[in-house]
């Protein structure tokens, strides 16, 4: 096995799974490629080390551009918050480091468009955390989709709900606490959470016409954790928006942190002319798919387990009945990714493709502003 | 059409559910006869004429002889408790009516095989209100069985669970009660509960070879309505069995009235070779099946919402989609009965169909008192 | 019991519902009041007579002018298509009859506006069929809100889909398929299955200030029954709208013919800062509550299944654990409207209730073609 | 932290599930030991090579004499086919060796005996891999009866089903199907599936008094591997059982490889006086939870989402709304085990422990033969 030598930029929830299916990949698949944890980046020294401690980095950096300069790092893994994404990818792009960088993109589009011009010129291989796509449901879904099973599609549906930010007592910034504060997120549940919802949808279902949004700030102010102070919320609480897609369907979309009972549920449901297919984040491990093909005394929606070593990357864990969970969609994607610097097929999301995602949310924020029906600029996908 | 004179016995929970049936099948179901509520008897007057009138009874009585006696009536239906139902159906089948029996059909195998010789020696039309082979969901299970779907049976598995009588201060005997006083009901959750888990399983994996049984009594005295006195609890508040049917599957049965949390959750599975099927009152519209021979990627229990046109009895209801629920059962009971009398195939569960499980709850009570398997006393089923 | 003489005109599906309202509501409800069927009315003569047999209606009529001047009727109950409300109901308010009008009110809000004048000016008693109101879990969830349980409302989602005009073989008009001839329907999914969501939805929630609206005819010319040519499709096949409340929370709205698998599933979910509830039509019988004031380790959506006797109606059904069905939210209107006759309380929703409904739909269309956030216009609700 | 030395015996499922805990172990908990994989021990060099290799393992040996020999390990860890299992732990005591060894711990009672007694006459540390006590619903469940939630306890019961065998060309013996082959498996169902749920059962509700069993081996004869002859099935494929737990509850037990439909359907459900508890091994990160003590009308089944960081064991993963899977019952177990050397409290179950489910796996296998109801020979619970 080759060995790759990765610097990991930021140790939070992100840093975590990624360093994990660095570390367990070629435990699961057999791979021309080994992830070796060179070092992790983060700002507080302490932390830095512990971490690497903790997760088998060989080193640790308290300055991002150091781990870029360094000879001894192939790839760098972005997982630091979303105001840091751009910066480090150009320099990284600019040492020739391959770029994995945690969703969204960037800030917004424009941003966007400088990375993948970067990675491009560079001609460095690059990807995005978009990790849902891993999910073996959801391969699932695409698969079906792709053989056509479902005919022509009529519906979209995708919500992406929360209740973690209900309480006005929460603060605004600092660690943990930076989605909530603009200036680093960009944008609230848009780029949060409904990124993950749109690049699914595009993946499954092409791409979005045009769309019309509206997105509000339950709480207006909240203490700031850096400054001590009250001060305006500037990201979106909530948003939904209505969508065509280019292939003629109808699409609704919601995402918002003030939905009681829900911590994570993140719901997709697309209708055809023959079959349709339902996703829950809460219940990962199923698809729900129905058939009108099936006689029709027994037409039923399908709860399919999906652990079977037929079904997407299912043989490479237990056996027939064993769920996996959340990380493994980073082991999926990283397993991928090593894949394909093998193959010389890039793994997907790139850069380029993510691009695409950040101009749907672009076009979401803008229409919430204009409160019209917005185009979203097209690109051809990758 | 041709008028069905009906005397009905009893005004409790079972009294309306026939009362019920009586009255909506024409609506709904085209047949050449029409039952005609011509009085219902109950031994307090004025409770009788109250429910006559509530229901549209012509008459009401306090006498079930007299009831008997009426020449105007031609069919006398038994919604009285279980120690009276015997003594009735004599009688009846004495001055040649038709009779209808609520369920279990007698206090024991013994004094039903009287029943049964009686209403066969007087050659009228009977049948016991095993009410729940008539949901549409259950009726669709044995469709699927008698096609042969799904193979060779391996498991067979009820239960029926309840909570209603886990308090103690809950005294026995007496109206709405008589089901806790062993010298009417004849038994606890194996009369009551066991017996409908009993007749479908009969109707759909055929018979019961022999049986090993557990009964529990937990609140061993309860205050008495009648005496006003605490009295020993005769009764099995819960009773589990393990089977071994005919055709050389195994089975597990379990009621009870201590299960918090299920109010009438009477559940069954079967498991075939091929396909597997599954079933619950609490969601009675619906049935859950399995079929391995399904494409392997896209197997998953189906939930069947059993609701359209193509189901067993709801092209009679209203749209697909839209639900009916318990008392539907008894209709569909009625209007099958009265088919059966327009075309000389009689409905079933005859008299003789409910011997057979009162034969296998005899079983069971015996299994309990001794500890050891017990083998169900064969018959012919009709 | 008084008795209260009724006319019904149409014999459709909703015809049968409401017969059957009538027919059972003195069962099980204790009412001043008793619905006498004296006549239906409708086109065909020998499918009137042949109603009236089924129904046991006293006579039938094949044209509404005469029905409505019969001296001998009391109640004129509209449930003809949606293009012949009006004009029936303005005739029998001159008439000085009682109404009850089948749901959307009118094809459009100025139509319905003309029949609110109507009805009130003559004072008579008047209501339209938005019957899952009275489907128990529903009003449980009324019963909920209304106490305050939910707290501030963040989030308000409901949708109603089907599947049965995926077919282009299916044609336009004429019995049955009348739904999808627009000058006989008025509009498609929105005045048919949205209307329902909107009367639950500002019943639940209050009033709504503004929508933004898309509308999609997926297929755009069907044959027609009566001419027996191609014709293009007047109808919405499918709308989504995203509105605010005037509380200030944020709705999605959704309904189309066109989602393989659903045959009715109409749902709504609603958020509040310390509860949320769902409700869902396939299931009817069960409520979905989640209440963050639950201890923390053990919160969780709890599965009601409402069939107690201190929920919403259920205690004059069955017993615990024994589910009723779609017709019986008739069956409770109708007691509903009986009782509200005996109190002086009227019961709801009333002409001018549904006018706001019908007010939110033409907003609704607006949008669809206007591409722009529509105001709803405001009326106080009854 | 100190390095605790690895001996891993078998390669197969269970060696991987555990290889796989050891790596992860640190990452997610902090621990006083870190295992170091020091070597692990198959027959066949080459895979034993290869499997080193994959999951990090220093060195590789063939034959386990070796292995236990070898004074650089600390801790022999047997995932090796059950007729292995007693030798190797005898040996591995005399070594004065730290011993995990996988369920069930023995072929039969009287062997386990052995076992315990070697461990405790050596005094070291050691523990059976009964890995569901460690699925955070589970022990949630746990919890929840320790504090006297559910009050007296009425019923348990559990069942695992499987459909794995029900193909007759399916042969017996050999790497994978070993569990068909009753020389080296014991039994069928009643070690590997039941003794999971004994376990569990005797953990959550304590001990078993007597109880009465069936099995059933329904493929009579199959090819054996190693032979290539058809030969006699002497496992059982099915058995259920009834039993009564020294608590005065009730209780049904069932396992099949026979259910189609089912991978790894193991589920519990226990009712006691105020509340009930549901878990389900197909959905693992859910437990079902009713409290009568809740309102009355808004009573219902709560689906908990242990997902939450004060739910057993999840503050070491990911964030709320994320579940785990199957393979971090074993992390939870091997960080349980740690833990428990440096606090001096060993983890459970201990070889103790296990001999208690050994018992009984044993009297269920004799009810079975004898078909009478049989005592769970007694000892006290570690």
């Amino acid at each position: 096995m080759k060995p790759l030598h990765i610097g990991l930029i930021g140790y939070g929830f992100m840093g975590r799974t990624h360093a994990n299916a660095f570390g367990k990949v070629n435990n699961f698949f057999d791979l021309a490629y080994k992830p070796v944890l060179k070092a992790v980046c983060a700002r507080d020294a302490q932390k830095a080390r512990a971490f690497a401690t903790q997760w088998g980095f060989e080193s640790s950096e308290t300055d991002w551009r150091k781990l870029v300069a360094r000879e001894d790092i192939d790839l760098i893994d972005i997982a630091s918050p979303n105001d840091t994404h751009a910066e480090i990818a150009l320099a990284a792009a600019r040492a020739g480091k391959m770029i994995l960088c945690e969703k969204p993109l960037a800030m917004n589009g424009p941003e966007g468009k400088t990375m993948v011009q970067a990675v491009e010129k560079a001609k460095v291989p690059n990807m995005v955390w978009y990790n849902y796509r891993r999910v073996p449901a959801v391969t699932l879904a695409r698969q079906l989709i792709a053989e056509g099973r479902l005919g022509r599609i009529f519906h979209y549906r995708a919500k992406f709900l929360q209740d973690w930010t209900i309480s006005p007592a929460l603060p605004q910034g600092g660690a943990g606490l930076w989605r909530l504060d603009v200036k680093v997120a960009g944008s609230g549940v848009t780029g949060d959470l409904l990124a993950h919802c749109i690049d699914t949808a595009l993946w499954l279902n092409g791409g979005i016409d045009k769309l019309t949004a509206m997105t509000e700030t339950f709480i207006k102010q909240r203490k700031h954790t850096l400054t001590g102070k009250m001060e305006r919320v500037g990201i979106d609480d909530a948003c939904a928006f209505l969508a065509r897609f280019r292939n003629g369907s109808l699409a609704t979309f919601e995402a918002t942190r003030y939905a009681r009972g829900h911590k994570a549920l993140y719901t997709f449901e697309i209708n055809g002319e023959h079959a349709s297919i339902a996703w829950d984040l809460h219940d990962l491990h199923r698809l729900q798919y129905f058939d009108h093909r099936d006689e029709g005394r027994l037409r039923g929606w399908r709860s399919i387990h999906v652990s079977d070593g037929d079904q997407p990357y299912m043989k490479h864990w237990w056996v027939p009945g064993l769920q996996i969970g959340y990380e493994h969609t980073f082991i999926h994607q990283a397993a991928d990714f090593l894949e394909g610097l093998s193959s010389g097929q890039p793994a997907h999301p790139t850069f380029r493709d993510a691009l695409e995602t950040q101009y749907v949310c672009d076009a979401v924020l803008k229409s919430a502003r204009t409160n019209r029906w917005e185009k979203v600029p097209g690109q051809t996908r990758g």
